[in-house]
């Protein structure tokens, strides 16, 4: 028989790796608890055409995408937007607004793998449908930095941008909207004069181009300053000064929440996808040099996918990215201050009577394990020793006769007698 | 633009159904902390080659197979213990026994969809790696029921089986293996005539193919009655004796534990799958004709994947099938009792105030929703009640001044003016 392999670009994630995970996605629904989003779950297959719709030629030539055995043309997600979006079009299409929504699984790319990209990967997706006032996609940030802050992240930055001061400027000089959109894919990848190149190429004013130049070179520093002279920069730009003012009031709602958050504002960013209308940002580690999460607002998408023109904004937390973040920062997991108890009796009569008390324990939500391998008392102990377990309980004959067994203290090596009814006191009393 | 549908067999979990999926899923992970079996994540992706080797063939029919873009022959995975041997057999190889690992997430078949049976579906999949002992057994059994009693399940019962005995009267009567796995096939299916046909055409003695009928009519009754009635029933055949001694000691610990089980046993059970070696069983509800929960003992399997000769056992929990049954049953999950606050303030420059409460709220993890529509304060409050929120905080100018809000407590209809440093307080307190 072969030695059998994953496929490429597939990871298998051992205890240690997957309790991670599962600490963080734990930490991504609680989030979602408290800042009220509901939780949906959504095919990890969908239709080729949706998630091929709006998805960037970039992500729709990288999807796992084939014929069922029904001859469906269908596809793994790559993302879970469309999926939503068409949701949100279709059986949620009467719910009332705002609709804030959640979802948290696994995503399929046929990236080139490297440190941070992998072809099966993790997000959480939130969503806020329904609301284009600033105070929405300051929650949208705000949650996003709760999430980071209650998984224990350190030295994370927000880069912030706004795609409507740009685009602003680009229709006040004429630009279709593809030409448009090739602006933004050229500024996303920081091809800069490529992207004035086309602008100019395109017809606008010699004043434009110049506006944008002196534009894309805004960033960093204070972030009210900062703001101010794109405000400043743009001026003559009716679109671009309504778009820098919204970028204004969603920083200033942000800040003023008291949420502690290292904001760097950058006019010149933008992201890939094309659906992004206004606000735009990214969160940034120095361990990492992928982003950790990334998200928008996008007015136009509901409609796109068949719905009503809905305004919405949200983002995508990188799950397995912010692991390895928190790896290399040695994040510790909170801990779980459980008591770990093997039940070992000393010989093969009693285990009847062995599982009788693992089962009571864990009916008092106590974490045990019984020795199932039927070693000698002391090979069990030295596993549960080694194993860092924090109790042993020894079932033998002598001390059931009295209806007690021996609690051996592991951290302590100290061990008495206990009554079987008092078991649960005498651990947990000493939690 | 066309209205998208999902793809058939597909399902979105709405709000409600997703909360009880991932309820069920938290009572799995909760039993494998309390069991102590580890988490591990295995892709969704696996070499089809991996997943054919040991699938019967009416799974390998019913993946999904499809080339990637490098030209890998890959599949979804239909089950996950191709995935655990893979482990088991390359990076776990070395790892002290017993293994004890737990895994939870989607699988994929295309079946004809109906009721209880999905093209997607989830699964908790339990393993116990390297003891072949009867107590191995029982905790696989206790587990899974400890799974459907914490998830609050009602008139369930454990149907079983053991492979052993059949497998014993046909070893002894010189059947090869390949016949062997062809009558346990016309048993799943209660073929058991064609079954018998297959024997005695295969050169089984008279007296053989008359024992399996007799041994096939024993079903239901008290326990330890049927278990004696079977041992009694393959006198002569040793194996089929041994496998009896085994399927009785295993019962009765599970039993002796205090687990309060309605379980029948099954002399002419037998389950699809060729790889199960000892007992085998089933968790079966009256509200779903498809079993809840289906496992048993593989000694051979880890083997087959290019491992060491591995005893072991497992299961797996319908997670979906689950809730089917739960929905049926109304079974009520266990309330959060978490008070749910919306914040609303009473003019547009309030807001960054709004904010600032609702992160404070958060951070003593109460969830708060903030009004992000603008609407009035009247239309807010009715929503709010609509959605049965708990309380409302108003955030006007006249009590800011004061330094407080107003909290509208909206089950009782009551409010009162608040100090905002003591809204905490007063919400816990009311709780």
């Amino acid at each position: 028989m072969p030695i059998f392999k994953k496929v490429r670009g597939m990871r298998d994630f051992l205890p240690e790796q997957a309790r991670m995970m599962e600490y963080i996605e734990g930490k991504a629904r609680r989030v979602a608890e408290i800042y009220g989003y509901k939780e949906i779950i959504t095919p990890v297959m969908e239709p080729h055409e949706l998630l091929a719709a709006k998805a960037g030629e970039e992500v729709r030539l990288r999807m796992y995408a084939f014929k069922d055995l029904g001859g469906r043309r269908v596809a793994l997600r790559p993302e879970f937007t469309p999926s939503v979006a068409r949701l949100v079009a279709t059986t949620l299409r009467n719910e009332p607004r705002p609709l804030k929504l959640f979802c948290l699984g696994s995503l399929y790319r046929y990236d080139e793998p490297q440190r941070g990209r992998f072809r099966e990967f993790w997000q959480s997706n939130f969503e806020l449908i329904g609301s284009d006032k600033p105070e929405a996609d300051a929650e949208i940030i705000m949650l996003t930095n709760s999430l980071m802050k209650c998984a224990g992240l350190k030295n994370y930055t927000f880069k912030v941008g706004h795609v409507g001061v740009i685009r602003g400027i680009l229709s006040q000089e004429n630009l279709e909207e593809k030409t448009q959109n090739a602006v933004m894919q050229l500024m996303d990848t920081m091809r800069y004069e490529d992207a004035f190149k086309l602008v100019e190429d395109a017809g606008a004013s010699e004043g434009g181009v110049s506006t944008l130049r002196k534009l894309v070179e805004l960033k960093g520093g204070e972030v009210f300053e900062t703001v101010g002279k794109i405000k400043e920069c743009v001026k003559g730009y009716g679109l671009a000064v309504d778009a820098a003012e919204n970028f204004y009031e969603i920083l200033k709602l942000v800040l003023e929440s008291g949420c502690r958050i290292d904001v760097a504002v950058d006019a010149g960013f933008a992201r890939g996808l094309e659906y992004y209308t206004g606000i735009i940002f990214e969160v940034d580690a120095p361990e990492l040099d992928k982003a950790l999460a990334g998200g928008g607002r996008y007015n136009k998408l509901i409609e796109l996918f068949g719905g009503e023109l809905t305004p919405a904004v949200g983002v995508a937390h990188g799950i397995d990215r912010m692991m390895l973040v928190m790896q290399k920062q040695k994040t510790p997991l909170k801990k779980e201050g459980e008591n770990r108890v093997m039940v070992i009796p000393t010989k093969e009569e009693l285990m009847g009577k062995a599982l009788e008390i693992s089962q009571m324990l864990r009916e008092a939500d106590i974490p045990v394990e019984v020795e199932v391998m039927r070693r000698k008392v002391t090979k069990a102990l030295e596993d549960a020793d080694r194993r860092r377990m924090d109790y042993a309980i020894i079932v033998g004959e002598r001390e059931l006769k009295e209806g007690a067994v021996v609690l051996r203290n592991l951290t302590k090596r100290e061990q008495e007698t206990v009554r079987i009814g008092k078991i649960v006191e005498t651990i947990k009393g000493q939690a």
